[in-house]
């Protein structure tokens, strides 16, 4: 576990001197940070890029792309590092496209609910550049992720139940494809029939079919309303079911969030909260005054019947932000309960009437393997998480971790599921696919090819080796 | 306009044969049912296929595409052939695989909110199958449609601005790739990241990159309270900024339809209403009792200051239904206005913040054509329609339709917008997409290359000849 292995891409040594012919000490062949350019925060093994390239804009990146095109050399686009899967390794060496430093918010379009970025803004960054306006971008995964590595591994967050994930509020793209040229997706209409839906091929295509250099994005309003709770129960169970019945109420909850008490106990330690150690919901209304009262009533009487206590309701702003922030944690929460351990953070969705059935056989299988794996989910939309933590002194642990994960998604899929709701494939689900999509993968196959029929673009990365 | 085009395609007659041998006589060439296949509702030309066959499960539907795919014979998809823009016509002959048959609601998932069924299932049997549920599903083009056309067009309509549109209401896919194979694309969950999108890509694909036989939808709980009104105002500006201030202010409407005077006017003639003749807003609001009275009351209060006059409501199911096929029934009521005159729908959309500016120049620009041509509208999304009349005696009819129509769809594109909100592309709208797409037009062309090399599936519709 998180080992380091290094490939050499062919002909590399000639990329990365006409690379730096261009952008001088903005090419870094350093072994440090081809390693942080290498290791995503996932225990997956490190691979190293032969060379890191940080570059400023769209025309940058075009050139980077038109030189490496010409020598076949491979390219993966890096944002902040924080995916899970291992999608920003370099199995097979070549460059990695620092996007991070193209960072400016380019256009808002406040009449319009819409606002255009670079792929290096961070979705913290953006919603602090539009608070005056009045606006909000909701998706929120753990990490203050970049919006281009969001819109590559179609990243979800706690808000998804209500606003859906990046698949929903990307409307359009400019990109660079593997032949060099630059692109526009999209436009900003809300929506249009005007032929094959090429932004919503790029979103979640995590960099194998191009490099992403401005993302349109919907905002929303931010509510009159916005209250959060917590509500702790007698069992798991009563809490999830909750979460169905919510759901098929058609209740509009913004957020809906899992914990069981083992992620309640480590969230407590890690972020100084004082929550009763119990499976807990963390909920969120948004709306008016009037909306936001009857919902919360709703799901109120809804938790009473499943065993349900009080809530604990904060509607200050900073207590909220406090609140969620303490969830945003909850993996860096359980690492910190295992001090030099690796963390292993996997996830899975199934449709929602399953989700009770697939939450606790898998809570069981922790139980069995004797893994410490705290579970969190974002329980609306039939998404839970399993941060496993793996200890690298004994190999045991990796091993078992393995076997739970594998257990985990066999479920899911039986239940007609998913094997990742919203870390993407990298490569570490690879193996998952075809059980997931059968023939299907064919056609994957078949779009990679004629897009990038030299394999440059993040090779080996979803559907592993395309010949 | 109007006129027959039949163009036979190569080895044809053998592939009838084969079909023949396997489907008897649900094997047609009789030229009624071929006109009736080769012609939508629109005013394009017919393009009659060599055959129709009627197929009644996956299994034929298989068949007939590996039968068509050994002879390369175009094979185009038919539901209820109410499209608009020529997608059915058949210009390069082939056969006509007639779907309508396979018209049976499979699964009805009530606990998950989704649904299973054949492509031949229309709008209006699905929700009538689904009653009972206490569900609904909320996507209403104005012809009863079937899903699988549906799909196929990225339809729409007017709850999208509340329930979104074919793209986000479709989870998954079985379809027939052109070499023949039956596949699953996506699963139930409501969410994933597990490679490309395929589903979305095949949703508005327009039967260009395979044959669907079987969709899973989302469904929706029908909400405790439905309300709906019209007001009239003192100008069709006054109705347009009442609509961009709702939206903006993120009140969640579930429909909010606009209807110039001209529509007024002859919709009170075909569906017997007497609406005053004035441009009118047609809203619906749905959730609870509480929060649909807050919304009307919030709406109400914007239309007054755009000078809106006073709602009329109607919550009662049967008068609400009256007033929603009346508005469905707008492109008839247009035909019914000049009896024995061709029927031209177009529509464009456009960022919200500008669809004043497109309607009011639009409308200048048909007053000064001097066509008849009313314009309705689902002006939540930035979406406005034109049914435009054509005098066929009159040959300058038609230039002038063709004049104002392009002179709409250029504006519409300057304004950020696209050339077609939701009646897809099919002939009519080939000739705008560069204009829309630049060069990701070639992108399109890859993926159908790559998908459909022999181009017999519904060869010449979205991008014209792909060599």
């Amino acid at each position: 576990m998180a080992a380091t292995a290094q490939v050499k891409a062919p002909n590399v040594d000639v990329t990365i001197a006409e690379l730096k012919k261009l952008f001088g000490d903005r090419v870094s062949t350093a072994h440090a940070v081809r390693e942080q350019h290498g290791k995503d925060i996932s225990f997956h093994e490190a691979h190293l890029p032969d060379a890191v390239v940080f570059v400023e804009s769209a025309e940058e990146a075009q050139r980077v792309v038109q030189i490496c095109a010409r020598h076949k050399t491979p390219i993966i686009a890096f944002g902040t590092g924080t995916s899970l899967e291992g999608h920003i390794s370099a199995p097979n060496g070549g460059i990695s496209l620092d996007l991070s430093r193209m960072n400016k918010v380019l256009q808002v379009n406040e009449a319009d609910l819409d606002v255009v970025v670079q792929p290096g803004v961070t979705r913290k960054q953006l919603n602090e550049y539009i608070r005056a306006t009045g606006l909000f971008f909701p998706i929120d995964p753990g990490a203050d992720a970049s919006i281009g590595g969001m819109t590559s591994t179609r990243a979800s967050g706690t808000n998804a139940v209500r606003y859906g994930t990046m698949r929903e509020n990307v409307l359009a793209l400019q990109v660079i494809t593997p032949d060099g040229r630059l692109m526009r997706l999209g436009r900003r209409s809300r929506k249009s029939s005007a032929g094959y839906d090429l932004v919503k091929l790029f979103v979640g295509s995590e960099g194998t079919l191009g490099i992403i250099t401005e993302i349109t994005l919907r905002l929303y309003g931010i509510p009159e309303s916005m209250v959060s709770a917590t509500c702790a129960f007698d069992s798991l169970e009563g809490a999830v079911n909750t979460v169905i019945q919510t759901i098929q109420s058609g209740i509009p909850v913004a957020r809906i969030e899992l914990m069981d008490t083992e992620t309640v106990d480590t969230v407590n330690k890690y972020s100084k909260l004082s929550l009763p150690l119990k499976s807990t919901l963390m909920l969120e209304f948004h709306g008016t005054e009037a909306s936001t009262k009857e919902q919360a009533e709703m799901v109120q009487a809804l938790a009473e019947e499943n065993g349900g206590g009080h809530f604990a309701w904060t509607s200050q702003a900073e207590e909220r932000t406090k609140m969620w922030q303490a969830r945003h944690d909850a993996a860096w929460a359980a690492k910190a309960a295992k001090p030099g351990w690796g963390m292993w953070a996997t996830d899975v969705c199934v449709p929602i009437s399953r989700l009770a059935e697939c939450i606790l056989e898998t809570q069981k299988d922790i139980v069995a393997s004797g893994l410490y794996a705290p579970i969190v989910g974002h329980v609306g939309d039939g998404n839970f998480h399993l941060t496993m933590m793996v200890n690298p002194d004994d190999p045991t642990y990796l091993k078992r971790a393995e076997g739970l994960n594998d257990r985990m998604i066999a479920r899911a899929l039986s239940l007609g599921g998913t094997c990742t709701g919203e870390h993407g494939v990298g490569l570490g689900k690879i193996k998952f696919l075809y059980d997931e999509h059968g023939e299907a993968m064919s056609l994957m196959r078949s779009i990679k090819k004629a897009l990038d029929p030299d394999n440059i673009m993040n090779p080996g990365k979803i559907m592993g080796p395309i010949n």
